[in-house]
């Protein structure tokens, strides 16, 4: 019998997979796309996409090349409870926009969802849909969901006036010093702020 | 003597500086504009630029529907010093965009400026380049341009948040809470952070 196509587990099955996820996030963000549809489009088992790439946000992560996987990172953001936790998630969202590979998407996508408020904003879902909603049982602060939503709006910001704006002095901090000065003030949402 | 066209000082005299002022600040931004330039286009003597609208920044405020004075709204920033800052800064901030007045415009500009990062963004310059400044000399922490522009990163997150992607909880909050929230935040960059 002559086989037709590729054989699972041949070396462009990843990257077909790949592909599918990358034009289905793209097309309708984060949330409604299924391990099924990505596999359907892709042309594979859906078995095969869980056997490459595990959960759908370690999917996510290489699709887009973000430079570490989310379930390590939830993790160490995690590890230790709320002290120190706004320090963690400022370096993990730097990391992000250092990395030119995931840093240039996410531009993109910015300018994107600024012009058309209805544009699928695949990161965005990921990071408030599926990531930060971890976070929430490891606080004790009143209202902790609008806490990590005004953490992360003013990480978005500073996002803003340094990698699109290119505002200075801000624009050439390194991104160490950056994290030192964000990282403290996001901890002051996650945990009540000290009294002045 | 038949006078041709309009007297200086006729009701329309004022109209026409504002919308010449409009014109140029959306064309080159806010620093590259001068009163003298604008009177031109205006077909009037600067003089009476000045005598309508006191100084540049007056005009601006008056061009761009800004729902305050510049001049009385950064004394009140001011005033008091650092104590306390963090929430007026706050209080000023989220007054020009709750006005549907002058968050319309802005909110064109900052799209303008994320597409294209060449684009003038008047706005943006007079607060960073007119505004801010002002409140250097009142504030005793180490690298106070630094600490303003983040304190300001936090404000444009949130705004963006909020009133562009209208990101639940935080789009349906009171703008008082929001202050409440954000002002003290924003104040950690002001004063030094209260050891935790």
């Amino acid at each position: 019998v002559v086989r037709r196509g590729r054989r699972p587990g041949e070396p462009d099955t990843r990257g077909s997979i790949l592909a599918a996820a990358r034009a289905l996030f793209a097309e309708a963000g984060y949330a409604r796309v299924t391990i099924r549809r990505i596999a359907s489009v892709a042309g594979v088992d859906p078995a095969l996409v869980h056997h490459y790439f595990g959960t759908k946000e370690e999917l996510f992560a290489n699709a887009v090349d973000l430079p570490f996987s989310p379930a390590e990172a939830v993790g160490r953001v995690l590890a230790g409870g709320a002290a120190g936790m706004g320090e963690r998630l400022a370096q993990l969202f730097f990391t992000v926009w250092e990395a030119p590979e995931s840093r240039e998407p996410l531009i993109a996508q910015l300018r994107q969802a600024m012009v058309d408020p209805e544009a699928p904003f695949p990161f965005a879902e990921f990071v408030s849909g599926a990531l930060l909603p971890r976070a929430v049982p490891h606080l004790s602060v009143p209202n902790p969901s609008l806490r990590l939503e005004l953490a992360a709006a003013h990480l978005v910001g500073v996002a803003i006036l340094r990698y699109v704006a290119r505002l200075e002095p801000m624009a050439s901090l390194p991104a160490e010093r950056l994290v030192a000065e964000v990282g403290p003030r996001i901890q002051t949402y996650l945990e009540d702020l000290p009294p002045s």
